[in-house]
């Protein structure tokens, strides 16, 4: 990476590589949810993930790249982290809980990793990535705020 | 792991063990930052983030507790990330703004578990424990909108 272009092309490809994880990870937290509530926010949240590494082949399209991803260590040190919580939560709720925690801190990464891309690309003036990405960007702030509102209105109070 | 109390315990240690782990990485990331705004904010980072570390002292204290801290996957794969950015990026420039998005993904890590934290403190009635924990993410908070500044005035557009 020597320029910003370099550091913008290889974020491009680690988020890439880190949606594809998530979307094999979504549908094991799905099944393994306890409340009809929060399987269904899993659900959701993988279709929308389907159509975020859609949106991202868009973007290596516009820059005229092959979408291809690259060992994202973050996302696999965060999936990581959420598979020991749900192995070693024998209780529903707790487990429940646990997993929005896990989940939350996966939406965060990309948060952070889609802000760092908008920024750059308005930078470089790659303005239809940018519009493309921001769609994603929002979201995952509404994931977020969701699974958010999801714990605090009744799951972490069952867990307690 | 089998309620929310155990819950609330296991992220008191995995953020224990991820604040000292960042207590490591930050003199590093500010010897490598070629600007001096950069610079200082890495190392006033370093100053709030050791009072971080006794202000989770204090709530295991509030708890009872031991401070000990337990691995955390995830804060070890961000580092790992943020690591190879810097020794990939040759260019002083880009090397500043990729560690600026290294430092904002490990922000965002301390902000999720932070946010969960003060929810599960708040759900079992530990009040001094949400009190100081929220003043740490406010803090967290803080650091992330001075780095985005920090890329978004200057460091960004010198890397393009």
């Amino acid at each position: 990476m020597k320029d910003l272009e370099g550091l913008f092309k290889h974020f491009l490809r680690d988020i890439y590589y880190a949606e594809k994880q998530i979307l094999k990870t979504l549908p094991k937290m799905a099944r393994k949810a306890d409340s009809d509530e929060l399987r269904t926010a899993f659900e959701e949240h993988l279709e929308e993930t389907q159509t975020h590494v859609e949106t991202l082949e868009k973007v290596f399209e516009s820059m005229g790249m092959k979408a291809r991803g690259v060992t994202c260590d973050a996302i696999n040190g965060i999936i990581d982290e959420g598979k020991e919580i749900m192995s070693e939560t024998d209780d529903a709720d707790a487990r429940d809980a646990g997993m929005i925690a896990a989940a939350q801190a996966v939406e965060h990464y990309e948060i952070t990793r889609y802000g760092t891309l908008i920024s750059y690309a308005r930078t470089l003036g790659h303005t239809e990535a940018a519009d493309l990405l921001q769609t994603t960007l929002d979201q995952e702030y509404a994931a977020d705020q969701k699974l958010t509102k999801l714990a605090e209105s009744t799951l972490n109070r069952q867990a307690a």
